[in-house]
Order: structure tokens, then sequence, then C-alpha cells
């Protein structure tokens, strides 16, 4: 099958009988054979999701067109939605600090293929990785954040995204917390990867509070950036036995391992349409 | 949502565009809401899979009609398929050898409501369990197996299931091998609980075998019963870390525990009409 | 080997050089047998922590006159320790309120011989499982609690705990928060099971909150009770996967598995004298 | 603490009463200070095994003194054993074929100083990795094999590494069958990854094989070389879930991550001399 001709479609309303029959005939009359079709209702808040994934000759031609004929049933439906080209490669900002594990993980999969995204940049409050990133021929913007020049430096930072049409940033490791502006500005396409099992161990030095804590597992969560630190939804977590002859220094060598991980199921996952946000969580259908 | 209004179908036939159109379409206009649809089309062999929750008012009583109405569509799409009510109470034997710890999980978890199957007997080639099944009320047939009686024995089985209208037969733990008469007459309703990972460590002994070959982890597998040994279609699998303290009495404790989480999930699952068989293998979708 | 020729001994002590190799010549004196030694140290805090299995004939009639010999090197290195027979039964009490998951499978665990242990008791404030319980010849003590009589029955509890001995006391979900009193009576030696991945989630309803926030993960954590609600000790803990189909009472109902295996993990390490407190942490050492 | 004052006992000898004592003793006497200490007796076999980490002041100038004192010792009571040095880095060569996830794996953490040793070269039957490990100062040996040179490769493989004086060799998805020549000279010093759940799927494509057999999890799993395929003393196994969605190509590339994980834990405890080879098995003790 032609990645050009696969689209993916998400879709988020109020649940009532035929939504399925009335999405599934419009594609059927499209002309588009079903690959995937994954569906789900919360029963409570009698609310629909939905994602399709299909094929349909000649999409990438023809999807400004089925996004047109679609919008009357979407209107109708109270439709959250988006159809989405499989063979879009999504713009992507990669920030990092001093830790390079979740960058060079990201860089890796992206160098194999695995990582179906165009990196158009990697921003660093350090200038460490420069080298790395930039032997791979992406831009490296080194950007020091201290107190004074912060709000500065956000506007630095939003201006190189929307120059660079940027859809989805990842915090791979970068940490400096983002202001609100930052936030608003890209709902639900910020990733970060938090280095706990959270909601345990919210903020700094987490392997240090599991160590005190004196936990039997560690944890990684992947959530997607909200305006409270720690707090938004979370996409994906897993966690690592450990015991006591590890110290924080070892929880925090074994963590490196959970997060990289569980940041990139995390990234592919987005990248691939399979979340849909709702309230504070997500819904991740299968790929 | 009463649980005799709600359905469940399963579907299996050559993929084809439009199927889920058709079938949600179908859906609506007998007034069902679907709750969940899963789907799955395995590309290469071209073939379709789907099951669908909905509610249909009054469904207890329209069953067979709904099912007569559905029969043209299944025809034209070649399906194989069942429409399930969910109300509906599978009647389950469970056969048992000296290891219980199978056998009291499924009883238990029939005592809280969780397993939701109509117990009709449990059948031991041992006498042993009698009085914990028997002061629960179920029926308990002690029937020995040995070389000279193994074909009267089948036939004395097969009649009581056959009695009994027997839907799914549970092997917790029971040490005969089952010949095949038995299992081509309960075809993908025979689950089995083998106490490894298959397909490594078929046949007897297996915590042995792995003790011997020094694995790091321990498994336990529940699969549907074929013909040949350990080879049917697998519905799940766990395993546990162990480590060189163990000796083969440890892990055999060990992955009790394991067994017996595995074995229920699997029935579960059967149970909800989770399972497709396709092949060798299944399909189990969300419940 | 004859279990009652079998000792265990724990220390925890300041670290200093020639620990091992004086209570391993003390135990070599004796007519000893090392099977199990596994040691630990603290680097920063400068702590030792050493359990020794080993088989040492007659040690059963043996036992004070070991303790006794052992007494001047105890003192000079300052420890804590303990020489247990591995023959010996603890006597237990389970406390249990309307979930019976818990209760069931230690009761379950005692009667194949897995738990290790004497169950002199088991205490609800529900009447409900008296029958399950005394049927296997239990004592079943209701003593219902509500705010005005909360003080006596802790008086009640604490005689009942007194008069039988009991080492140890299992709170298998029980719902009642056990005052400072009882708490300060039974340090350590009060293990309970929370439904959560703590420190995540601490308090009611756990589910709940678990659900709300959207983790891809539940947990189930044992700990030793302290007058701090779910700040104990966490002597197990362990997770399991669920998605966004499972609601509230799903992740429920899968917790119970978790919770089951988790409490029964804490309890038979604490019974085979594998686990040492150190602040607010366990030593978990191989059985 | 200096690494050039720490030291790593490993000892495998037949059980007898007193060798902690006497091992102990011999450190004490030494000066040593016993950092971990770790023991396990195979009591069927009869055989006892320890690994002991100690501090002891300019271990680095006295390791052959405190060797040759312990020889009578070890004499005696029948010792395999090895005293290294924890500062001592080994020497490693790499081995790897079409596939670099794993060869990257250890080069990244060798960057960052996690990998302990020095690797002093990467050997491949491919050109393709040349310029990845050239640029990190390792020589790139590129030895095509066919059929006919196979004999002639092996020569050159073993002068290579006799020249260099490697102390172990990592298989990272090197596809070459090593011929018994070569496993012979380097005997528990050839680590390989293997890319499935050992016993299952031996030999080629365990992806296609887990597939086919519809597994639930796939695995990996970290060996010793031994002269039979795939039958080596496991070091270190893990799993991770799949379902029907996935096709061989995805279990390959969900594999990927766990077969990088897998080696590097078993390359890293190796390194810090954990393991111990005992039959075809091995001991792994904490670090």
């Amino acid at each position: 099958m032609k990645q050009t001709d696969i689209g993916r479609m998400r879709i988020s309303c109020p649940d009532q009988p035929g939504i399925v029959a009335k999405v599934s005939r419009f594609l059927y009359e499209e002309g588009a054979n079903i690959i995937h079709s994954d569906q789900h209702t919360e029963i409570e808040k009698k609310r629909f999701f939905m994602r399709v994934e299909f094929q349909l000759p000649s999409l990438a031609q023809r999807l400004d067109q089925v996004r047109s004929k679609f919008e009357p049933l979407a209107t109708e439906q109270q439709m959250d939605w988006q159809i989405a080209l499989a063979a879009h490669r999504q713009r992507l900002a990669i920030f990092v600090s001093r830790e390079d594990h979740c960058l060079r993980e990201l860089l890796w999969r992206w160098q194999i293929g695995e990582l179906d995204a165009d990196i158009r940049m990697v921003v660093s409050n350090h200038p460490i990785w420069q080298e790395t990133v930039e032997q791979l021929g992406i831009p490296y913007y080194h950007l020091p954040v201290n107190k004074e020049n912060r709000d500065q430096v956000t506007e630095q930072h939003l201006q190189l995204l929307a120059e660079n049409q940027i859809e989805t940033v990842v915090l791979a490791r970068y940490m400096q917390i983002l202001p609100p502006a930052f936030v608003q500005a890209y709902q639900q396409q910020i990733i970060n990867i938090h280095h706990s099992f959270l909601p345990a161990f919210i903020g700094a030095n987490p392997y240090h509070q599991a160590y005190d804590r004196g936990v039997k597992l560690i944890g990684a969560t992947a959530h997607y950036v909200t305006e409270e630190l720690d707090q938004g939804p979370i996409i994906e977590q897993d966690v690592y036995r450990v015991n006591h002859r590890h110290d924080a220094e070892e929880l925090k060598r074994l963590g490196r391992d959970l997060e990289r991980i569980v940041l990139a199921r995390a990234v592919q996952w987005h990248l691939s349409d399979q979340v849909i946000v709702e309230g504070n969580k997500t819904i991740v259908f299968p790929g």
C-alpha cells in the first residue's frame, strides 16, 4: 500500500446511535477501504471516540476535498475531528538540557526510519550537544535561560517554532519550565518525559525522592504538557524493579533506560495519530 | 444498561471495502447503539475481523429475529459470525487433577461474580477436591483414568458434557491428554493452562525443564486445545522473574501464581466473546 | 535438611571491617554450615546489614544457648539482631473488612502449606466471612467499629492479640485506621496492603484517583504500618497495565489480582525473616 | 572510595562448613573491608558460590601479593576463583552485522561512561558501520564471510583478538555462526544476544517464528556462546507484550528495544564480575 493513499481519521463527539454507520458509509462512498477502525465510548460522559485508518486511492491529492465533504457530517454530530495523511511527516522540535539519553534515542530512531517525522531543530539551554546534532544535518539552537532573560528566550523559542511551522515539541529532558504563553500556543502538541511514575514524585529530583521513599519499582511517564507542572494527560508509563542495593545514582542510571523507551513510544503514538486527549486523560488507540 | 439488552457480534470474513459500513448500518437500522467496536484486518491474508458490543432494547426477546435478519448480509460477505447475548451465562465444565490452585481461582472468581458463567460440573481423575466443590453446590465427577479404561472414560466425559450442554471446558491443571474424539467435539471450546512460556518447554515437567535450562523468567500459557499437544492457539501468556536461588520446587510454587492469573484472564476473555481464532492464532479484542 | 536444624540470623549494625569474618567464625565454631549469606552495606550511612541462613544440628534444642553465646559479639558490634528457628511458625492475626480477596488468598496459601504460619484468628468489623473462616477451624472475631466505640474496640483488639501472643498482624484490606496505641505496640509487625502504587494515591479510593488521573499502570503496595497513613516502609509493589477501556470498577477488579499477590509475597518474606527495616525503608534479602 | 582500592572476588567450590569464615577472615587480616558479600549454595550438588566486593587500601599495587597469599586457601578448598580489580577496564571486541541497534546501544553507554570497558575494535562482515565507529576513535575491521573463506576469516578474527588481548567478545547481532575453534578459545567470554525468549525459537528468524506461533509476549536472551547454537548459559532475558495487531515486521521493531537493553545489562553484569557460570547455567549476583 502506498503511504500517500492512507489516511487517519480521529473523531471525538457526543455519543449517539448511528455514528459508526454514518462515518463508515461516508468512507465507503468515497471509495475508501478501512484498514483499522477502533472506537471507544465513555458511557457515563456519553462521549464517543473513534480512530479509523483507511486506504483511499490518490488520497494525497484528494485530501482537501475529502475533508470538505466530511464537514457537514462532522458539524451535524458536533465532532472534534482530524483527517491526516499517513505520509505526512510532522515537523518536530526537540528540546534538551544536560542529559542526552532521550535526545539520542529519538535521533537514532529517526536515523533508522522508525521515527517518521521531520526533525527541524534541537533547542537547548546548553551548548554541549551541538556537534552531535549538527553532524546529522539538524540545526542546533543554543539559548541559555536565566531569571533575567526568561521572557525574551520564550519569545525566541516561539519565533523559531513559528518560522519552522513546528507541529510537535518534544521535551527530551529539558529541565526548564515552559511559561504559560508557550504551553497555550502548543496545546496537546508538547510531549514531556518525567522521570517518575506520575503522580508519584512530582517536581525536582524524582529519583532522590524515590530512593528516600524506598519504592521497589521506579518509573517514567510521558505526558502532554499543561500549565500545571507534571499534571498533563499521561500518554505512556512504564516501570523497572529495583532493590535496596540501588542508591539514588543507580536509580538514575536504570531510569534512563525507562525514560528513553517510554518517551519514544509516546512520540511514536502521537505522530501516528493514535492519541486523543479527553479532559486530562488520553485515549491511545492501537496503531 | 440492562445486560439483557446488550449483544456481542463477532465476524471473520474476507476483507472487502464497505463491511464496517454495512454492519454498522444494519445495527443502526435495528435500533442498536454501538458501545464498543473493534476491527482488525490481516492485510496479507485479506481477512477481516470484527467484534461489536451493542445495546439494543429487548435484545433478549429479539435475538433470533436479529440473527435471521443479519443472515443475508453474513452470507453475502461469506462471514463466520456469532451474535451472543451478554447476559447469556455459558455452561462450563472444569477438569482438574492433583493441583487445585487453578480450580480454586476459578471457583473464587465465580463466587464473587467475576466469572460470569454457570459452572455445571467439576470432573477429576482424583477424588480429592470433592468436598471443596460440592459444598459450593457444584456436582463433582470422580472418573479415574488408566491405560485400560481411557476410551470408556472419554465416552463418559462426552456423555456428561452432552447431557449438561456444556459450552466450554476448562482444563485447570488436568494432567491427562484428551483423545482426538474429545478435542474434535469441542473445537475452540477447550481452554488449557500450560505451566511454561510456550513454545518453550512443551510436555511434561516444564518447571524442571526451565530449571535445567537456567531461564531467568518463568511463564504460563493459556491456549485452546488442539490434537497436537501444547500446540493450540495461544490466548494469553505471562512471565515472572526468577534467579539462581530458585530451585525447581520454587519455580513450581512461583509458577502457580502465574498459572492462576493467566488462566483466569483467558477464560474471562473467552466467556466475554473477546476471542476469535484464526488458523493457529487468536485475535483477542479488548473487553 | 530438618527444618528444626535451620536458623536465620538477621543483623543490623554500624559498618566496620571484620564483621562478616567474626559472624561467620562464630557460626563455624558453633558447628553451623551456612546455607545462604547475604549482606548489604549502606555506604553513606556506614551501616551494615546481614542475613544468614544456617544449618546447625539440634538447633531447636540449642537455640537459647546459641543466642547467649552470640550476645558478647552482638554487644561489641552494637548490633540489632535476631536468631530465629526456620521451624518456628509465627502466630498470625488477619484483619479484614468487606473485601475478601486478600483474606482468601492467605487462607488458601495456608491450606496448601505455602504460608508457613499459625493463623490464630481473623478479626473483622463485618460478620460476613465468619463461616468461610470458621470452617477452616480458625476463630473469627466480629468487632464492629464506629466513632463511639473506637477506643474500646482497640482495647479488645490488643487484648485478643496479647492473649494469643500474636507476632504478626496482616491487614488484608481492613478499611479502618489503626490508632497510634495499636501501631506502637506492634511496630514492624503489622503489614498492610494498599491498593495503589505508593506514594501515588494515598488515602481513600485509590482506584478512583487512578482513574481520574488517567494512569497507564495500576499498582499495589504492601508496607509496614506506621502512625502516618500509607507512609510506612514498603516491602513489595507491583503493577498491571491498563488503558482507556478500563473504568474505575474494572481497575478495582484488575487490582484485586495485584493486591493478593503483592500482599502474599510480602507476608511470606516477612515470615521467612527476609526483611530488615532501616529508617523508613526495607531491605528484602533473597529467601 | 577509590576504584583502585576495590577488589572483586569470585569463588566456586565444593560446599563445606567454614568457607565464609575462612574467606572473610583472610580478607579481614589483609586489611580489607567487605562492601558486598553474596553467597549461594547449590544444596543438591553440594556446590558453593561466592562473590565479595571489598575495599583494600592500595589494592592496585598489592593485587599480585593478595592473590599469592590467597592461593593456599583456594587450593585447600578446591576453588575456581578470581580476584579482579574494579578499576580494571576489560578489553572488548564487538562483532556486528547489518543491524546496528545493539552496537549503537553499547557505544552510547560507553561514551557516557556507563559501560566500563575498553572497546578495542568493532568487527563486521559488512562495511556499513565503519564511519559511525571510526569517528569515535575505535578501529573497524571489515571482514566479509562466505563459505569459501570461513576458516581463513576465523583465523584473522582470532589473530586480531590475540593481538589486542581481547578479554570479552560481544556479538551485537552478528549473524554468522562462530566455529568451534573460536568458541573454545573464548569460553565464557563471548556474549550473544538472541532475539527470542530462549529456548523458544532457536535459530533463524525468531520473530517470524514468534509471529507464526501467535505468542502474546516477545523476548530477547543474552547468553554465553557455546558450541551448540543458542544453547549456552543464559545471563539475562526479558519480554514485551504484543498482540494480533503486530505483524512480524513490528515484532522485529519492538524486539529491538528488548535486545538492546537485555544485551546491555548482560554485558554490564559480566564486566562487573557479577556472573559465575556453573554447568549450563549462570549465577548472577547483585552488583
